[in-house]
């Protein structure tokens, strides 16, 4: 009866998870689309999609403290052991990176607003591509975390490198910009903003990737270093 | 006797709880510490200082990691209920922040190291106050948690107000000089960023606030918005 009663409260265990982490894709599901709108805005001047991921923050924030508050639940009731509850502290400092990234292309979206209507300074090329890395990066590092797999959790090595390069890239050109036309200060600042938030956004990916790491093999590694 | 045991278990569990808060006081020194040497290795141009904090980073990795393990630890084996487990989970919580303060005082370092002994193009006036307030809220922010003081945990909000304020007037009278004088652009930039990453401490500094002041009073609330 008593293993019976563990076999019991394991599957309850593991449907709870199971609907955490379904909240946790729906909350990656709408930071990837909050990263994409944020870019899009920007690319092409479109200030009131801007204020639709200022405005959608809120439903993220919300998510979070949702699953915060499930994580919590579930140590509390099922009381898990060992690689479990590791499963779910993983899963809480996870929300916080996601949170974190959605507050990023929030700030992206703010400085949409401010630029306006006012013509950009260059064509977006790098940006634009930033974005999809990261929006990936957002994609892989959830699914690295639900299949335990630890080749895609490193893989967030290489595609933060590539983003790292992009925003170098980004701010040698943008300087380079303002020096030849100061006039263009005000808005290449902004610009080199976004830059650096979408590498930060890559960076929160990369400590998603750590965490899985240190899940499945119990090593703590620091991966963008 | 089952009262004399969770009688015991409780007296377990604070005394566990206490040697957290303990390190948890220690990170925060540490922390503060960083920002205060960031920005004095910036304002005398030392490059030794500025790696020097770049170098202990690992310290205040390593007791994050600590401390999280210790609060999985606490949670497993005393398994607290209800308030005490928010407790630890607030504590959880805090250190995601507290390393994420230390992060950004190593990019401050990092940024002085690419100064080097260039000249500054201005007298640093406000950079040094902005690094003042946010030392005082992360001991602040520590203090509302341990003692679970909301008047304490409230006044993050105008110091992070007085942080932002001096932000905008760092970014303000820095755009004006790189407008007046190109040549002084890549290093107004990485003054621009200086006072961005003060900024970011106080946010995370009021992050803090909330969680405490959800701790106590049950209520998320954001207080910096």
């Amino acid at each position: 009866m008593e293993l019976r009663g563990s076999v019991d409260k394991k599957i309850l265990f593991e449907k709870k998870l199971e609907k955490l982490q379904n909240k946790l894709l729906q909350m990656g599901g709408l930071v990837q689309e909050a990263i994409a709108k944020a870019v899009q805005s920007l690319k092409e001047q479109d200030t009131s999609l801007a204020a639709e991921v200022v405005r959608e923050d809120d439903l993220i924030d919300r998510l979070e403290l949702e699953i915060e508050e499930g994580c919590l639940a579930l140590i509390a009731t099922q009381q898990p052991m060992a690689k479990d509850l590791r499963k779910v502290a993983t899963l809480f400092k996870m929300i916080v990176d996601l949170e974190r990234m959605a507050d990023y292309a929030t700030d992206i979206a703010r400085i949409v607003c401010r630029i306006g209507q006012e013509p950009l300074i260059k064509p977006l090329m790098d940006i634009p591509r930033m974005a999809e890395i990261t929006q990936r990066m957002v994609k892989e590092a959830l699914d690295a975390y639900i299949r335990e797999n630890v080749e895609l959790a490193m893989k967030m090595v290489q595609e933060d490198d590539g983003v790292d390069k992009l925003h170098k890239q980004v701010f040698r050109e943008l300087l380079t910009i303002m020096m030849e036309n100061p006039r263009t200060i005000t808005q290449a600042t902004h610009l080199l903003f976004v830059s650096r938030y979408l590498e930060r956004i890559a960076d929160h990916a990369t400590n998603i990737g750590e965490e899985v790491l240190f899940l499945v093999t119990g090593e703590k590694k620091a991966l963008n270093k």
